[in-house]
């Protein structure tokens, strides 16, 4: 089992906001995501921008584009992102194009997607998921339990890579103990610590803890 | 039944080309939509400049939003938008977030939604939805059909109002007839005509034709 990585999701209003966050702990984290509010935002500005700051860090546009995959994905390697998400809802044409312009390319699982969706997008080739609790589902109480883990210990085993992510803390890492997880999301649980660089090294003690 | 209203998407990849786009159609449309390849690409500035440019008119920010809807939302209608669109696979939290920022919010119809999904959407105060072709799908062969036009008809009886869209031409408009379609949501079908303002205006004939 392969240690997990650690992704920084930049959900900041503005650029200015996003490279004073990025500033404090780019160089820490294995993956920097431009969140999706950031790139509606800001738009690929925040990515050339992110780029142009760490040439050699994988970075990842959180477009979760639902179609136009192939022209969205096209925009994103241009402005110097590696990988980008496409929304699970998107038709199997739209992550093939998209697929086509970036060097990999994530599914994000929102809402009743299901195993059966699950394979076609591995048979459209596909090898990466982001498995989600979502950000307003969060605030409405909801919290990660035994379901969770068991549809992403159901995709590890379809062979998918997958992140998690949803108001992940350094305390909730070990939910996952055992389960072969390829990146740990985090955003605010690093961007609003007192001291980003030293939640984010925190954040990598407790991999080391749980993961070989 | 009322008359549809009709809308411009502005998938560009820049704002300069949207705005080359708008400035020729703008004043023959009824809704101007800064559509999610352009917001993706150039941020909120699009839709900032769209509503410079059109002080009186509805602008929609196609942002597909599935996530942190009461942020995302804020900033579109910080920036001056009207409307806004989720991703029908967010989650209802999202959904009634967004909701409470912008003067109203456009649910977008892609994979496997279901009725059962409308109602909730319903019920959580949504009252428009955006039944769609995929580009990638039409690109991949797939056209309208009866199939779509009954689930257009069951979502109008929902109490809906639903705009149509994907690969709209002049001549496609007349397979809705009969049916109360919300808003028609042309792009290159107009931007790329070789007269826009004409083009638009054919498309409002065409509604004149059969819709009273």
């Amino acid at each position: 089992m392969a240690k997990p990585l650690l992704q920084i999701a930049l959900d900041n209003n503005t650029l200015s906001d996003a490279i004073r966050s990025i500033s404090q702990v780019g160089h820490e984290v294995d993956i920097i995501e431009a969140g999706t509010i950031l790139c509606l935002a800001e738009g690929m500005e925040a990515v050339r921008c992110l780029r142009a700051l760490y040439p050699n860090k994988i970075i990842l546009a959180d477009t979760k584009c639902a179609d136009a995959g192939g022209t969205v994905a096209k925009n994103c390697a241009d402005a110097g992102a590696d990988w980008m998400t496409v929304i699970c809802s998107a038709t199997i044409p739209t992550m093939k194009a998209a697929l086509k312009e970036v060097k990999d390319l994530q599914v994000e699982l929102y809402g009743d997607w299901t195993f059966e969706h699950a394979k076609q997008w591995k048979e459209a080739g596909l090898s990466q998921a982001v498995y989600h609790q979502s950000r307003d589902a969060l605030l409405a109480g909801e919290t990660w339990g035994e379901k969770d883990l068991n549809k992403i210990r159901k995709l590890v085993e379809m062979g998918f890579k997958v992140s998690v992510t949803g108001g992940l803390e350094k305390e909730t890492l070990k939910l996952f103990k055992g389960i072969d997880v390829y990146t740990f999301i985090a955003g605010r649980g690093i961007r609003e610590a007192s001291d980003p660089a030293q939640a984010a090294r925190e954040f990598k003690e407790e991999i080391d803890k749980y993961w070989d």
